[in-house]
């Protein structure tokens, strides 16, 4: 089943600078596959349930072996079975009702 | 990796009585052996992280048996290395701050 | 206009033992005529939309001032004009359709 | 209270496609000062606490008049009093440790 989702992890117990901890996660996702979009909050990410899921127990694996002792991530997962649609789709579907086209 | 976790299903385009489809997904839950504990905006679960991913994606899959063309889970997921803990542990440690007892 | 509301405030830069903060927040909001509901991953709470955003202010001010220098919260907030419902309400819906009657 | 905030705003009771309400919103959130950065899950914002949850307070109204029964925002609000940061840097702090620059 594919997935659309969004992901915000968050290291505990390792201060306040948290952004070595959210690359190395990005990295992760990205070998897996999952095509992640960084924003200033989290990143989305696309694919099938499985990998999604996987990729991000490997997030956590990773956080804990970087020396956080507590990982939490906050996620939104979607699917969907009326149609397909992307990360991209999404946005674009939004901006058109904004009366802005594709550059 | 055992895991923490809380879950907000919401199927999308069923209209504003999510309460049938929330049900299914609390039985999916217990059937998987994860102990859901309901409360008023989701349900907290416990257990081996493919279990609970698992359990979720057959939620998912149910809902959309069930008529919902779009199901969009919230979750937040927990994992530490430093101790165990389980989900009666979270509420006793705010309790006793707060100076109430077990009964 | 009401809302029915569930917050997970989590201090960050203060260790991984979050239970004396989330205490705090816990009364803050009780202080303020919400009804928090505690559970494992959060507190629900009723109430008006500025009521409760103004205690939710109050619960970061307070976590700043008891050391943490970054606070996050993830919440659920949901209104509906097409009936009144309470935090009591949304659990039994659900807990009728699982079978399970009032004690 | 400097706040930076991430919102997923979900009509329900009004079908599977949201992107008319979500456009209303990113516009609400525009208006009122708080430069919304729209992405695939939700939206980003920067601004003060009064005027980011005054602002969505207005969202969920104009759901509601636009037809929609019931609205449930999912979102992440963080503050920080050891030091100013934006949305964007944010992205830049990660990107810095993803070793991609500025373009």
């Amino acid at each position: 089943m594919k997935v659309l989702a969004g992901l915000t992890v968050v290291p505990l117990g390792v201060g306040v600078s948290l952004s070595a901890y959210v690359a190395e996660c990005e990295r992760i996702l990205a070998e897996a596959g999952l095509h992640p979009r960084l924003h200033a909050n989290g990143t989305n990410v696309e694919g099938e349930w499985g990998a999604v899921f996987a990729a991000l127990e490997r997030c956590h694996e990773r956080l804990h072996e970087m020396g956080a002792p507590r990982v939490t991530t906050t996620l939104q997962v979607g699917t969907r079975t009326d149609r397909d649609q992307s990360l991209d789709d999404k946005v674009r579907s939004v901006e058109s009702k904004l009366g802005r086209g594709a550059p």
